[in-house]
């Protein structure tokens, strides 16, 4: 064990990196917790920087350190106190990995996109990036408004999608030139056509803003068409991960997808 | 200002009640916080036992404050460090109530029931009530191994369907006896029919797991069928709040509710 102490510069730069997206951003990398999630993240290519795990690994958290390892990656035994130092989660399971940020690039003819605007909480993204792989959307864009996807916090809720799915932060004119030539939907309580009378079959892009304040100018501006959810009981509104995922499997499903 | 410490009877009484659902159940009351949930509590006729506010009150709080004074309850000001010291929230919205817990009769014909099973997260728990009320559900039926519906987490996310929808927390046997002559439907990844090949016009209740361990045993029983939802995409599951979404927003559509 070459790391003892929650003081080890390695140790300090993994903290960086949970705590702050412009850390992540400026190295390129992100940080992913728990066996799960780096099966995930082995199993789809993923690639490690460095990687820190407590001694008493069993047989799931061993094969993951020989995958990593395999790579070429950096391996480091720690202390579960420096680990737990290390950590976004007040029990880390056991290992915890530094992953090199690689773009999955979008597949060339775009007919099923999914955009979260404005999205402040990070559960609540998570949330809607599985459903939308769940769904079978293409790519996720992310406008500016929307919280960072490779906070510690959405990839926990994310469950793997960020493994799968090619996500994208864009400013609103890169969104607008990807999306050149789709139906541009955005949902808007109580606005524009009901998502059951409505014809998901063409080429198209969901925009669903957040739980605070639902999309924003940018999006009122390029959406081409409105939808709501028809809500027969009592309820004002929906939560924003809830009204993503009655949105896209009614596209999955008109789809028969 | 009769209460000025936060060592305060009441003021404890008030934390006891939010800690602990036994203390909520032996007095049959429940603490509410925010002005938004107390307007739709007091719309929908609830009636507190007690009511504590910051004396800063602006239009809102004073409009709830003299309905909730003119049922005859018991309204006291109270400084915002007690009111904070009451609250389970760091930023409490200037009010708080304890309300009577009287329980929403349910409809003679029961015909779309949905019961959230074995759901431990108060969050989770908090918005399928919600989407459940918007989806038009008739009652929630929460068995023995599902979170009290009334913890100050489940009412948070639950945003007011509380005060709207029919919810009660039984014993299986109950559940049975309520449920006789209703299609049993149990979502379980991969199992039975998909969502959408399945005819869901008949009267019914809808069961849903939670996300760690699915459905218990009891609900294994009860269920007459099984239902999955397709996921075209790579994700293994879906969060179960989102899957209790998109069942029951499908059972909407084919109803043309």
């Amino acid at each position: 064990m070459t790391i003892t102490s929650a003081k080890n510069p390695r140790i300090k730069w993994v903290r960086s990196l949970l705590a702050s997206s412009r850390a992540r951003r400026d190295e390129g990398v992100f940080v992913v917790e728990g066996l799960r999630l780096l099966e995930e993240a082995l199993a789809s290519g993923w690639r490690a920087r460095l990687l820190l795990y407590t001694p008493e690994l069993r047989e799931r958290g061993q094969a993951l350190l020989e995958g990593f390892a395999a790579q070429g990656a950096p391996v480091e035994a720690v202390p579960e106190h420096v680990l737990r130092a290390a950590s976004d989660t007040e029990a880390p399971q056991g290992m915890l990995a530094v992953l090199d940020w690689q773009p999955l690039p979008l597949p060339e003819k775009l007919d099923f996109v999914f955009i979260p605007d404005a999205v402040r909480d990070p559960g609540n993204l998570g949330t809607m990036l599985r459903t939308a792989s769940a769904a079978g959307v293409q790519a996720a864009l992310l406008p500016p408004g929307t919280v960072d996807w490779l906070s510690p916090k959405v990839l926990r809720a994310g469950m793997g999608a960020h493994f799968h799915l090619p996500i994208q932060a864009l400013s609103w004119d890169e969104i607008a030139q990807r999306l050149h030539g789709l139906s541009i939907y955005l949902a808007a309580a109580g606005q524009g056509q009901a998502h059951t009378q409505t014809d998901w079959r063409a080429p198209l892009a969901l925009v669903v803003g957040g739980e605070a304040a639902g999309a924003g100018p940018e999006a009122q501006r390029l959406a081409t068409s409105r939808v709501h959810i028809p809500m027969p009981g009592k309820a004002e509104s929906l939560n924003a991960a809830i009204a993503a995922a009655i949105l896209l499997f009614e596209v999955a499903r008109q789809r028969g997808i």
